[in-house]
């Protein structure tokens, strides 16, 4: 798609600039920034490391705002992000990503010396780059579905840190990506997702008709696949296809192992029209246990489709012996 | 391939059109339909779920028929299949694809109040679609070697019905796809092959340059990875490479986790010759344990090639522990 | 990249042709082939199994040169390889390839008696081909970065030789593909990296802006995510997009299974700097358990970037419990 027609598709929700602190952070927000920024932005905010209580730990762009997720960061490639990591927790901890450029000190490991010890607050830089052509080839740039998390609680790889919820999306887009209505962070974290087992795991919601995007992300101890019912996409590095010659796989259940991040777009409906769909770990017994939840895809007018509330009721009578 | 060649290539075995209910069900059968099918059509069939003993069930065309894997279903992006799911077990059982579009009267989710009740016929519809320009890009059509599975036995996953053999494979093709000489269905579920141990696993015969069709499908609680001897294909839609410029990787191994698909076309024997060539589970223990089977590349003429009984008695020595 | 291009990036280390026995072994060895063969080539070694002690074994070009994981064998589409296998040990062995095309009689597979008694000589051959053009579609070649290991060690699948250390890795090679100046051979073995634990598992050595090609390989009975730190490729054939309108997907983490195998190379410390960056599984128990190890970027005159020392006694420091 076009710049131009990527443009008439999206309605920001609050247009906020990216760059500031006021971007909505729960995984099931609104996209609630335009994107529309000047090429080779900077993008300077400040992030909080907070202690949920009860062992859950959380990022958040203001303070007592953390979540789990954290907040989805976005920008574009050739933009830079500078990220003021306040630690308010007793724990070392830090902030890893995933597909950016980072120098040795923002590397976010204790090997490079680069985390933040208890009450202490350090700074960050992640640059982004598009591809370079090398005639025939290209060496890939760093537009991409990605992710962070933290790399330095309880272990030097922060498995202490990551099994408590300090993770979050990245995104990189290329110019002339569409932007979706509507995005949703979807964690697989050891047997749960978002920290959560159902029926308490999140319900993502759209309207018919809108452009909805997925950012799934995998950690942990476990392997897993994540299946969404009722929708399909590319495994390619943006969900759509690049044309009739393109030859990638269509999917719609793709494994979602420990680093790994994907991410897609889909018409909520689309052709199969709105209704509770759900989506699971297709690992059997981890489904069973309770990684699964629903996407509810409301009527156009965002009123309730028939038999989606029994649907939701049977999820959470089939779900509640977790 | 233009649609021309494809034609040349196949030679109906039965010819038998798809829509019927006479087509051959067998993992191994030969494909024994033309497709060549007007667009846009609807294949009207009856499925029958059975219960085979021993803990086993499957899907069959006909009463008496049932098999594990069920037949093979097959379509063009545009048709519709109407499936009459007739439920001859004393369980809950649905039938769940994957790929295709479906409302949520034909999810197969209990979650949507769509199963049989034991002894209940229930119609389930799934639709197809090509792939719908956005200019540059594209949001994916519906080809592809997807699966359809139980999604009610045992839990409201179908965590029972997927173990005891209720899955088969959903082939969406694009017009203009290669159609094979010979198809086979390989699913690997727990540490079975089609509910199977070596040396009891399929033994999948072609002749020397037939195009043989494998369609892989993964399920249960364990990750495999699916290795074949001697043969390899291009990590795309089809298996095939669109041109010298698709830089897709070229495999002989591949992860094929639960709820996980895919498939691929070769030519018996190309470039290796005919004989006993062996598939397996490339995770050692899983194929030390019996995840292992034969692909046999007759001579082109059908006839035993040299050395080949030799290597079936040695696979049937070697298995025979299990 | 034109091959010319090519040719220019290229910077052969000792310029020995491949065919010969003195090309170097071990995995972070500088390239030691110019690959400037002529079409057709059939290139002639002799392996030498060895008993290593403690339980290891290896592949080697000259007698008492085995290492872990063995020499990576390269050659171009349309080559072929010759190879004598001698085993030095008491055991049954043999090499059996992933990706290229033999005969029953190379299958390096037991049941098709294709392997070395204790004490034996064996020739095993292995052909490639380039890819066979149908019109819009073409069967693939066999360029790929794939692997050999033991089929006959312990089991029939060769468990114990995988276990022991028989592996390495098989690089062919499209001509006009980009040619590397350093090579790591990286192999996810079991809970071990080149049958190492942390903090003995390989430190990767470049320097800034040289090319440098990873070979990435799964073995055993885990499930792992390759990560590495601070560079990332695409999801390709070769790490490489093909130009803009390929739609691949960008990664810094891949699952490396049973029999996997993918390569990529990168600009070492690209955009990022020199500096000692971690490569690691990201299955959380196992980097803590120590699959993880050192990619180090010096400065491009060789010496040892700021901060580089300090951080490799830090990963030893950290690493030292296992």
């Amino acid at each position: 798609m076009l710049a131009g027609a990527a443009a008439a598709l999206f309605v920001p929700a609050t247009a906020a600039a990216l760059g500031g602190t006021s971007a909505a952070a729960a995984a099931t927000a609104p996209l609630s920034r335009s994107l529309a920024t000047p090429e080779g932005t900077t993008h300077r905010i400040t992030m909080y490391v907070e202690d949920l209580g009860g062992g859950q730990f959380g990022y958040g762009l203001a303070p007592g705002q953390a979540t789990i997720p954290g907040p989805v960061l976005e920008m574009y490639e050739g933009d830079t992000m500078e990220i003021t990591l306040v630690n308010t927790t007793q724990s070392t901890v830090s902030i890893h990503p995933h597909g950016v450029l980072y120098t040795t000190d923002s590397d976010g490991a204790p090997m490079n010396d680069s985390f933040n010890q208890p009450g202490e607050t350090r700074t960050y830089t992640w640059r982004t780059t598009g591809e370079k052509s090398l005639g025939r080839w290209a060496r890939p740039g760093t537009a991409g579905y990605w992710h962070y998390h933290d790399h330095a609680m309880g272990t030097v790889h922060g498995s202490g840190g990551i099994a408590a919820g300090l993770y979050g999306g990245l995104v990189v887009r290329r110019r002339g990506d569409i932007l979706p209505d509507r995005q949703f962070t979807m964690v697989f974290n050891g047997m749960l997702i978002n920290n959560k087992l159902a029926p308490n795991t999140p319900m993502f919601e759209a309207n018919h008709g809108e452009t909805v995007e997925f950012i799934c992300i995998g950690h942990g101890d476990m392997f897993h696949t994540f299946h969404l019912h009722a929708h399909r996409w590319a495994n390619t590095r943006t969900g759509y296809l690049e044309g009739p010659r393109d030859s990638s796989q269509i999917i719609d259940n793709r494994d979602l192992n420990g680093g790994d991040s994907f991410g897609f777009q889909v018409i909520a409906g689309e052709d199969v029209g709105p209704g509770a769909w759900m989506y699971h770990c297709h690992v059997q017994f981890h489904s069973d246990a309770g990684m699964a939840g629903i996407f509810l895809v409301r009527n156009a007018d965002g009123s309730m489709p028939d038999g989606a509330q029994e649907a939701i009721d049977r999820f959470h009578g089939h779900e509640g012996g977790h």
